[in-house]
């Protein structure tokens, strides 16, 4: 198997996106084709004992960057490492694309740019996913950011493409589903939450009906379905809440003697309540619905995000994820009065 | 000053809603009403000394609970506390009213009941809002649930809302408003908060932006504009995590000896983050754009909680919040083409 990494992707690019994936190409046994300016990369890899492993470098002379506007640089800047990499998916030439670079730019390159993987015939809409974990486990959510003003009908079929993503990758059976809303009740949502919250209820999934913010972590649902705009609010709050209370914490800690000396006593319990919420563990989420795997990862990742993310992009592969997707169809296809 | 509190609000009422509205009758001089069933309310204020304080009661025969319709059932129950109670202000008995009931019937009574305040004319939609802690201050979020698929002008109307709010009861000069959104550039957002933008931009506001769900706590803006539905996850996402954080953390310092020690010495640290995100500081929200100080507490309040609730009630009438609203609307009135 061999995977694609966007050697400039990170925000530190290309540091950890160079020696995670080294890393991994170690770790899981699989080769790696690292896309980016050549001699940067060259030198980036040069660092590092690579010996035994099977790492290409292909060259791609610019980069979509953060501030770039996705749908118009992925247009304007062909020659990017998004551009490149994904079009080593496209061509068979790779199994896997992994990024930490701009995810609107990821999405947009995996549509739009001359790579385009488009989409699974019969999706509305890709969504970007990634997973939590909860009081009991973890769960996957999405959509996170691809889509704004999501119909019903892209919440329906986003339930079930993150049914089959948790079944097949995170290995849990009968994955319970729900809509996350403003209420538990099923009258709660707003009109597109209510209307896909009946579309459902009819449905083959197991679906555990609207789960509220306060939910979300708290292990009653495997698969969470939101709206990107609303995804993307909630998974940064979540983050930010994280990252506020756990910041207030260490300087209080520090204020004090005692409170230091106790800090020092109790650093495993602290260490493993930071570790609840990094993203580093889970690498990166699929972006579902596309001809492809293409895992999107954190912008801040370190090389440990970048390694998992290659783990992420094996195990959608060897799972076969677009495969199911696709079969999965005859549940997931709507009257294609929209597919244009 | 005479504030009404709703008895039979709160989860566990009438306890914490008496008792708080006593210590709130006591710290903050003002006259209480409590509306609710006379003899469990009669009893309930037995236990406690209230000599010197101006303390009635007000007989309702019903209650509207967390699992009534919000619409059906401030009809369906003319006599229950909270419609009641809201007849005491509309009737100009009583100058505010604090409920830790359901804040959709709490906005039901306002908009539907026989005791209607009504919506401040010009206002399209009224808010539910509440205060947050941020690492510098204080934020004021609104709308955090009374109204789903908003319209860019009802955010925009929030905005000033919110803006006048903060300014005169939080003390906040020339507060900074922001919109909830899924990136900080201008052109993120969904349709309504990228319309609701532009409306913004050209307003008397200090408007700054957007921010992401990671800014709500990071002490970005003064004041963040919000559909109801996101802000309701957004709110709820927050409280969700730093419960799940805060349990953790206090179960893996009870796993070990070394732990359990650092624990007890690094106390002081743990109470100072766990009051960050606790809402009894802040008692409850306005909900504003009706006629009237209407302050809606958490459902989980305790008497700490019901006591700030009434202060907040307290400073919004000393403030003349409902009357710099219907001031303000030369700034805050859009065309009537909706007003019906």
């Amino acid at each position: 198997m061999r995977i694609v990494v966007d050697a400039m992707g990170s925000d530190s690019a290309p540091g950890p996106d160079v020696e995670g994936a080294i890393w991994a190409a170690r770790k899981y046994d699989v080769a790696i084709t690292l896309v980016g300016e050549k001699e940067i990369v060259q030198q980036e890899l040069s660092k590092y004992d690579t010996a035994g492993l099977d790492i290409e470098i292909v060259h791609a002379s610019d980069v979509i960057t953060m501030s770039d506007h996705p749908a118009m640089a992925v247009r304007a800047k062909p020659d990017s490492s998004m551009v490149v990499a994904m079009g080593l998916v496209r061509d068979g030439q790779a199994d896997a694309f992994v990024s930490a670079g701009n995810s609107g730019g990821v999405l947009a390159t995996a549509l739009l740019s001359r790579s385009r993987l488009g989409r699974v015939k019969g999706i509305r809409r890709p969504a970007i996913s990634t997973v939590l974990p909860t009081r009991t486990g973890k769960c996957f959510i999405l959509d996170i950011g691809a889509n704004t003003d999501c119909k019903p009908d892209w919440l329906f079929q986003f339930a079930h493409m993150g049914s089959i993503y948790a079944e097949r990758v995170l290995e849990i059976p009968s994955p319970r589903v729900a809509l996350l809303s403003n209420g538990e009740e099923d009258t709660k949502g707003n009109e597109a939450v209510i209307a896909a919250h009946e579309l459902l209820k009819g449905s083959s999934l197991n679906f555990v009906g609207n789960v509220e913010g306060k939910g979300i972590l708290s292990g009653y649902a495997d698969v969470i379905v939101a709206d990107g705009f609303v995804g993307n609010v909630a998974i940064k709050t979540a983050e930010g809440v994280s990252n506020v209370l756990l910041s207030a914490l260490k300087e209080y800690l520090q204020a004090g003697i005692l409170t230091s000396l106790g800090a020092l006593l109790a650093k495993p319990a602290f260490n493993k309540v930071k570790g609840m919420l990094d993203y580093r563990e889970y690498g990166g989420g699929p972006l579902l619905g596309v001809n492809g795997v293409v895992i999107i990862a954190h912008g801040r990742s370190d090389a440990l995000a970048i390694q998992n993310a290659v783990r992420v992009a094996r195990e959608a592969v060897q799972q076969k994820v677009v495969d199911h997707i696709r079969e999965g169809l005859g549940s997931i296809a709507l009257e294609d009065s929209e597919e244009a």
